[in-house]
Parts: structure tokens; C-alpha cells; sequence
């Protein structure tokens, strides 16, 4: 029997993608595009208090092509908070012009693959703080869910735990030599939502999104057992240029 | 010939998966929600009755996520009664402000990997009890379908029953080790729905969905065998929640 | 080169499964509903007739779950019989509360892989009943597709006509070891819908569908050769019920 | 480097499959059905017309199942006038009463695997009049989409051309052994639409589809490298049996 | 470990595939289209002004099928560019009448197979033209997206840099073997959306896309490895073309 590899566990995480319902937001009286605005920006303030107070943050980005037209990218201690969360935003006036179009659940994990023994990883501060993160304020989002295979002779899960790990050292010494480029948030969804996890990569340039990932595809871990689903990038919002995006 | 394994089948399970439309539900007039709210709370009252007569169950979540926005597990004798529950549903109030977004028939199941000779199971208690369950009021729940595998050599029909046997052996174990912290109920769908089970999990910390379903993924049942459709994770819902999450 | 069974074709089939608009329903007028209920009477009257007839047959069942709310099972000489019968239930007042989710077109077969020499099937009786069946009014109904896989070394094509025979006589045993419990109707599609046969069951008990289909699952036609869609459970309705299941 | 057939290539196809809004249709005035019917008659009487210069030709039937009302095939000698075409009927009062629902893009082709050396095919008057077809007004029309594989040892396109070619001559005699009951017309999608070919079957005895492409699943071209999409099954539609579809 | 090959990039890319609502548009006022058409051809011609500036290209096609109406193809120098073009489009009077069907992210490539030791590429102004294109005025586009194969035995990225080399070099000739008929532009999407690449075709005669992916599909690269998804094509529209289309 293959050993599972242990896990620790921060926050819960919501990526909430919406997308514009442009007619009715033109079809609207400015009196209401401006109480719906008011009020996502008091959703927006709100969530910015949780995340001064590091009970929680906030990422808000607007998604390039179809797909959606931006992600909040909700971390918080519950799922409890995370389901007020959606219910808050639903039943606000700025719902009204914005369509559901995908989520995904997962909590945010480290491995523990590079653990090292005697050592209480909670004890660790750095540790903690990448379990509890408060999301960097990049430029750029991408965001995709990932599977490792279970394909007859390519199934990650039936490896010694010895292969896996000397494979996830190799993986993760690509991540860091994009240290100060590309800042990774793996979170688990095992149980919580289709995939295994999910990957939010931060950058001021997307480029670097590309690079790291095409470089990872080469390494045995995604070559061979990595399975990648929908891929998400956008741009920053503040409330400057969320106001620009919604003004008609 | 490969031998099947003996199933013991009790109550058939309805998971009903329904999503508001927000906006017909702020636009109501606030006797039109009052109304709408009443007979749900009449349905969801009814069915409680039911399961005090031992006769069904009911669980209620609130799902985390746009899958959807609530799920109403339903047990009962029959698929008679489950198909009423539905046309109830439909044709109450409260329906005109949901919408579907999905569901699963199933039936509650244990199979007899484990049933030892000379032993008329339907004779022990516990296991009648299993076959017709009240469902925990725990805090969270997890569903997903599941098959197992028929993929070349990796096909589990093809398994002779002892290989079978001593797999689900250690699988069950790793089950065991998750009593007191997460409850399964098992439901065949094999000939009802699109995968061939349902796995229900209910538990109050919800993190230990993803540990047990995690370790069992390096389980070779699950590992080599085990395809997973879908998951959905919520927060109970209890009238008083329910009506939190109905405000306007 | 492998040699193809020969087939026996009877009637054509449509499986036409279709869900209520509850919503409009309920805002009908009583005259409308009332308008709508009796020219559905009126084609299951006239589809009753021409059963009676000889000259096709009707099965009308209530789904369990969100997939459908009914389906209509006709058998017809011709397709142009069928378009025929889907072009005035189109046009018929109770079409407007309903949407389209589904629907299969086959043509009922008999594989002759069991068939003996010197003998022409279609002077046999019991065989012409098969192909051209009056549907039976069992409490329940199962329906899927499926296909023999074609995948690598699992490719039922490519075997030679004699296994073939070989696994489909141990497969019509489990089939007939159910006989009295369950009654089943295979209909091939090739060339005429996304799979290569759809397969209808009756039952009086619906867990007879499950034990069926799992057994028959371990052996080797459906464990290494079979693949299977969407499968679709209901509940018989009379005029009875199905009037209760309308009111509203 | 393995040698890639050579086709010969005719007229444009576009496959446009359309379904009816019946609700609409019934709700319109009699004058806008009038219209709209006129319009659409317009419409096919040009396309005849079209077929009469043999610059061009038309096949229109009834698809019987919910995945499409009907299906309009067009032949031409340039995309331009197929995109024409279909704005023409976009704009026409009929579509006000359709709903797009599947379309396919191809050329009439080919393929020179039974090229003879020094015979310049074009030259060949049969092969030109294959080429630029008129299509036949038989009772039932078949469509499917196919591709031949590439998996791992399964991989048609990694085949020596001699191999090829000895199994396509396999796979034509079975064509071929259906002539005067089918009619088969190949198109080449590749760069064009999803999958690499579309097949189109007409035949007056329905039957006969199912026949055809059972066999020839036996066939090791079919068996071993045959990848199929969405079938589509039809009646023809005269003026007439038009008329009757669209009387309410 | 596999060596990762360097890649060139240039302008970022999206692919804006919408399709018309002709009800809605036929609906119109004359005026209200006036007023749209106007908007869209204002936005055309402010991207045409960029490309005259060399700060980014525009192609406009439509395409045939009902996949899509037309697709804007831009290119420009950031992705905060190309959101903000979605956004002016989505607010313009004619995007009332459009829906959006399908969008692809990435940015123009050039992978370094073939690059030379001891050469910055970026100092070869035919290589920065590449990767900066103005889009060629051809008569048709070919658009479509595609993965290199990573399963089991036929795994692209576990090949040695060597082999991938003399496999690129040998598809490479196939390409240029097309020069004057066939122009492509190559564009990554790893981490930017779902595929790996996306490939567009210009071409005068549309025959050419089918004859190049078909020649290329017999090319190891392709046979073996290549994955593709859905194809578009279309005629280009210029504003003479454009109010053709338009026209009611």
C-alpha cells in the first residue's frame, strides 16, 4: 500500500467567477448602476476590513476573453464564511447585472513531502503565514484546477512515496527559481470540489505565467502525471479601474 | 466467469440539487416570499415527520459554490416517493423562485465483501439500520458518484472476487480509522443514474473530507480503480440558517 | 476480418423524454391547463389505439430525478411514423408547458448470434413478437445506451465471431436467469443516434434493474467490451397518475 | 515519415441543422406564418434553382428525435456563398421561428487511395460528377462526423501508405456491396470543422444505414480506427410534407 | 529531466468569436442600427489606427457554421490592452446584438527549436516581425487549438530535446513547403488558456488549411502527438463585406 503524503491545511478558498450582464447594466438607470455599484464597493470594503484584520483576503481580477469578466478569490477561515460570502454578493443590487459562470472550492495546503522530521511545521512562523496567506497585489492572476493521474502505467497515486517525493523536490526547485516572479497558491480540493487542487499563480507579468508553466510541463511530475484543467488569467482590479471597467 | 458480489439494499435516495434565482426572489413582494418560505418550511416540516415515523429522511445543506445553492437529500421506501417529493417540490412556491441543477438516484447500500457465511444479514440489527439510516445533523456534507474502473488492465470486473475481497478489506479500514469524525453512506446507482455509486460523507469538521477521501486515493481501490465523478460540499441548514439565507 | 452478426430488425423506437415547465403551468388558467391535459389525453388515446392495433406500442413512465420529468417510449413501422408522432406532440397545447431534454432513435433487434441454421427466424413466432413488441405495463422502466468497446486490446470488433458467440450466449444466460422479473427490449443504433444500441427494461420491481445490470457487469461482454450513458429510471403513469401528477 | 493520401476535392458543404420554436410558431399571427413559410419557400426554390445550373444542390429533411427539426445540406463551389447562404436565412422571416443547432463544414473529397498511375482523375467524368454532386432525393438521409485514430498502438496515421490502402479497398468493396440501396457521400473536414470527415447516407430504405455501418464497424479500418461523432437520422421533406410539418 | 524548449514571445492575442442575434437586429429600429453599425465601425477603424501605428493588428473573418458569426482577432502588447478592447466592445451599441460564443488568450510565439548558437534572435528584425505581425488581408482564416500528447507510451514532453528537435525540423518543412499559399501564426497559451497553442491560418484558398493539416497530420508531431481542438473557418469581411451582412 502506497503511503499518503500529509497535508497542512489553511484557509478555505473561494474563486468566485462572474461575468457582466452589459445589457441590463446599460439598460439601467444611473441612479441604479450607481446603488449597485455603492454596494459592491461596500461588499469590496468590507472584505478589505476582514483581510486588515488577517481573518481573510481578498483578490479581485478582471478575466481576459469570454470566459468571465472578473474572479473574487475569497480566502477565510470556514466554509461557513465563504457560503455567507456568495450569499451576500447574490442578494446585493450589483448581483442583479452579473451572471454566475464557475467557482471552485479548495483550501489552501502544503505538502509535506519536504517536511522534516521532529520539526511541528505549525511551530514554524513561515509556514503558518503560507497556510494563512494574505494574497499579493500583483498585476496578474492565473488560475487553473489540476489532477495527478491514475492511468495504468502512469499512476502517481501507486508510486513509493520515495518516488514522489525526490519528484515533487525536482518540481518545486523550478517554482523557486521564479522566487520574486511568480508567487504559487496551491490549494487542496480534494473532497470540496471536481479536481485534486487547484493553482493560483500571482505575477506583474504574465509572461512569467507562461514560462513557469511550460517549464513545469517538462518536469516528470506534470509531464507524466499531470492532468490541467481550465485556464483563467487576468488583470488587477482596483476600484480605479473597476470603476473605469464599469462605467458606460 | 467473475463472480459479482452480493449487494443488501434498503431505503432509495434522492440527492436534489436546486439553485435560486436570486433576482424573482428580491423582486417578489415581500408577501409573495412569505408565502413561498411557508410552504417550503411545510414540505421541509412534512418530510421531518416522515422521518420521525421511520419511514424516509432528510438532510439539508447549503452548498458551497455555483453548483448550486442547496441540496435536499431525500430517503425513502420507494421511487414512487421520491418522484412525489420532486412534483411537490415543483409545484410549491418556494420551486418558482429555484431552479434545477442536479440530481442523483440511488439506493442505500452495503455490499457483502465482509458478510461472513451462515449469517442472514437482514437479521442484524445494525445492519438494518445502515440499509435504513436517519441522516446526521452533522455540520457539513460531501457528496460525489463514483465508478470503478474497466480500462484495460486496469479493470475491476475482471478481478477475482478474493483480489476484490481483500482490496474493500483495506479500504474499509481506512474508513474505520475516520469513525467518530466522518460518517459514509454508500448508495448502489448501477442501473438508477450515470455512475455506478454515490458516496454521502457528513461531518463537522469539514477538512476531514478531504483528509479521508485523500487517503484513500493512495488505496489501490481507489488508486487504480476508483473514478470520481463531481463533488459537492455544504453547510447544514437548519430553519433558522435557511432563513438567514432567505432574507432579503 | 472479423464477421459481423447478423441482425433481426422489427419496429422503430423513440424515446422522447421531455420535463414539465412547472412554472408555466401553474400560471395557466385552469382553461388552459384543462385545454392542454385533454389534448394529451387525446394523443395517448389515439396512441393507444393504434396499439390496439398491432400497429405500434406506447410506454409512458415518470422519471425519478432532474434529468427528466417523463418519457414517452413509441414503437412505429417507420421513422416517418415517429417524426410524425413527435411533429403533433409538438403542436399539441400540453407541448407548450413542456422543453425537450432527451430522446434516442433505434430500431428493435434481435442478434442472431444465437440464431440456428436451416431455421428463418422470421417464421418463429415468439421472435416476430420480439421485434415488434406490445410494451409491457410493468411498474417500472430503465433506460441506457451503450456500446461494445473498440480500445486497444479491448476491441469486441476485432474478435473472432466465435468468442463473440461464446460471450454473448453466458451473457443471455444472466438475462434469462431474470426472466418473469425483469423484461427487456434491445434496440440497435447504429446510424440512427450516438450509440450502438439502447437497451429498455421493465420491471415490477425497480431493484431488479440494478441487480441485473450489476451482475451482468462482471461478465466479460459488458465488464471489458461495454461502455454505458446516461441511464434513466421511472415510475409507470396511467392516466390516474398522471393526472395527479399535473394537478396543481 | 509516413506519405499522406492525396484527395481530390469538389464543392463546399455545410450542414445546417435547425429546430423549430414551436411555441412561437403557434403564438404568430396567421399572416406572419404566411410570411414566413412563403419566405422560406422562396429561400429553397432559389436553392433549386441553383441545383438546376448544377452550380450548386440542396438536400432538406426531417430529423427525427429532438436533437434537430431539420436539417438543410448545401452544396457549393465556394465558402463564401455557403456563409451567404447562411445570413440569407438568418434574416429571412422563417429563422425568426428556428434555433441554430449543430452545423458542419466540409468539401466533397476523394480520397486517391485507389488512384490508378497516369490517369489524371479529373479527366474522369464520373469522378467529377462525384465531385460536384447532385444529391439524390431518396426517402432518408444519415449524417455522422468520423475520424480515424491516433492512440498509442492504434494510430492510423503512423501506418505504411501500402497498408492504408489495402484496408480502404477492404473497406469500399463493403461500400460498394451496398450500391442502388445506399448512396454514400464523403467530405473532408479536416482545417474546416471538428472532426475529419463527414459521411452522408441516403437511402430509401432506413435500414439499410444501420446495415452499412454495422458491417462495416467490423472492419478493421472502422474497428481498430474508427472514431465516430453525433449521428442524425431523417425523412425527406418535399413542399409538401413541409406544408404538413408546419400546419399548426 | 526533460529539457524545456525556449520560446520567443511577442504580442498577446485573443480570438473573439460572437455570434449575431438577427431577431434582435431585425427588431431594431433602422435608426438603433444605424446607431450600432456606426459604433462598430468606429471601433474597427480606432484598431485599425493601432495597426497603422504598429501597436497592435486586427483581423476581421466570418465564419461559416453556426459556431460563430465572425471572430475578431487582436493582437496588442499587453493583456490589459486586450481586456480593455473586449470591454469597449461589450459596451458598444452593436454588441446588443451579439452574443458572445468563444474567445481564446495567448500570446504570438516562436519556439527556439531551430535557433542558432551565439544569435540573440530579437536582433533579427524578420524574427521581431514575426512575433509583432500586422495580420495578413488573406480571403479566409483557419483558427484552431492544440496540446502536445502526454499519454502513456506517446508522451511528447518525457522525449529527449534531440528527438523533439528533428521532429519540429521535419514538420517545419511541411510548413514552409506552403510558403505564398498557406500563412501561419503560432501562439502559446500554457497558463493563458486551455490548450497549449493556438494555430491561425491565412489563406487565399481555403483548400490549402485542408491539404496543409491534413499533409501534417501524417507528421510524427502530428500522428503521435498532436491533440487538436475546434476548428473555425472563415471569410474575411471587409466594410463593404461587413454591411452586406448587416444589411435587413
Amino acid at each position: 500500500m502506497s503511503e499518503a503524503a500529509q497535508t497542512l491545511d489553511g484557509w478555505y478558498v473561494l474563486h468566485d467567477f462572474r461575468t457582466m450582464d452589459w445589457a441590463a447594466w446599460q439598460d439601467a438607470s444611473e441612479a441604479d448602476r450607481a446603488k449597485a455599484t455603492r454596494e459592491l464597493l461596500a461588499l469590496i470594503s468590507e472584505w478589505e476590513e476582514t483581510e486588515a484584520r488577517k481573518e481573510g483576503s481578498l483578490a479581485l481580477y478582471g478575466i481576459v476573453g469570454q470566459k468571465a469578466d472578473f474572479v473574487f478569490m475569497h480566502l477565510r477561515e470556514t466554509l461557513r464564511e465563504l457560503n455567507a460570502i456568495e450569499n451576500s454578493f447574490n442578494k446585493s443590487a450589483f448581483a442583479r447585472f452579473t451572471k454566475p459562470v464557475h467557482s471552485y472550492v479548495s483550501v489552501v495546503e502544503l505538502s509535506n513531502y519536504m517536511g522534516q522530521p521532529g520539526v511541528d511545521p505549525m511551530q514554524v512562523p513561515e509556514i503558518v503565514a503560507r497556510l494563512k496567506p494574505i494574497l499579493p497585489k500583483s498585476e496578474h492572476i492565473c488560475f487553473y484546477p489540476m489532477n495527478k493521474r491514475r492511468l495504468l502505467g502512469d499512476n502517481w497515486y501507486m508510486l513509493p512515496m520515495e518516488d514522489r517525493k525526490a519528484m515533487m523536490r525536482s518540481h518545486g526547485m523550478i517554482g523557486r527559481s521564479y522566487a520574486g516572479k511568480v508567487k504559487q497558491i496551491i490549494s487542496g480540493s480534494v473532497g470540496f470540489d471536481n479536481w485534486e487542487w487547484g493553482v493560483t499563480l500571482f505575477a506583474d507579468d504574465a509572461l512569467q505565467f507562461k514560462k513557469l508553466v511550460y517549464e513545469m510541463r517538462f518536469d516528470e511530475v506534470s509531464a507524466r502525471y499531470g492532468e490541467f484543467g481550465e485556464f483563467f488569467v487576468g488583470n488587477r482590479l482596483t476600484n480605479d479601474s473597476l470603476g473605469e471597467m464599469l462605467k458606460v
